[in-house]
This record gives structure tokens, sequence and C-alpha cells, in this order.
């Protein structure tokens, strides 16, 4: 049985490095890694006062939001499919 | 001109409260906040020595990896889509 290759790839995010193991290719994770620190840091600038982590939990929350909306629309999409299908 | 209601609901991730300001219904925002809580209690079982900025900072990171997969997912399905309606 073939084993995907994992990859080891340094990436910084928010001033930290961070090695990120995974079978994804190093551009996607250091795509990953940029939108990660992009949207720490502009949640940091509507909000000056929070510190490291409880920022890095509302980036958590904020893209776990984007992702219940992609799903849902996701699901419509195949809704939409099915019934063109049928 | 209307606008939105905003909500505030505090919730629990990881053991600190974070108030969430938002259009999103409490029930949405509570669910949100139940998935962030339990991606970081999986990761953190897996690398138990991460402390909880690095651990939030990896459940951002999972999270948009997962983001980036359901887009293209959606990407596909808007392709068949628009081959079945041309």
């Amino acid at each position: 049985m073939s084993q995907k290759q994992k990859n080891r790839t340094t990436v910084d995010i928010y001033g930290t490095q961070y090695v990120i193991v995974g079978t994804e290719s190093t551009s996607h994770i250091r795509l990953v890694a940029s939108l990660v620190d992009e949207k720490m840091r502009e949640i940091s600038s509507m909000n000056p006062s929070l510190d490291k982590s409880k920022l890095a939990v509302l980036t958590a929350v904020n893209t776990l939001h984007d992702n219940l909306k992609l799903k849902e629309y996701c699901e419509s999409l195949e809704e939409e499919l099915k019934k063109l299908k049928d």
C-alpha cells in the first residue's frame, strides 16, 4: 500500500514560527499560513488590546464561521445539481 | 435604511470567555464556538505540549485549510452546474 509523502514546512504566523507536517504541498501550507496571518492582523487592527491567544481563538472562530457558510452554500449547489439531474 | 440587529453572545472556548458581537443568531455563534473548542481539544490531545496561543493558531490553520478545500469543492460544483445549464 502506498502512502502519501509527508512534508515538513516551516511558516511564520504573526511573528511565531510553526513547523507544519502534512501531506499537502508546501505551497498550499504557505498559502494557508499567510491567510491565517492576514486574518490575525486584520482582527488585531480592529481590536488592538487583544492578546495573541485570544486573537488566534477569534481568528479560528471567524474562519469556522466562514466554513459553515461555505458548507451551506455547497449544500445548496448539491441540491440544485440533484434537481437538474433527476 | 434598515440595519440587521447585532447580538452579543458570551461563549466559553477552551476555558476562556469571549463576547462575540455580530448579526448572526446566538445559536449559530454558540455552534461555531463549540466547534472551535472541540477542534482545539482535538489538536491539544495530539500535541499536549502546545501552549494555548500556538494551539489556537494551529486550530485556525486547520480550519482555514478545510475552508480552502471546501472552496475548491464549491467551485467544482459551480462548474458542473454551469455545464448542465449551458
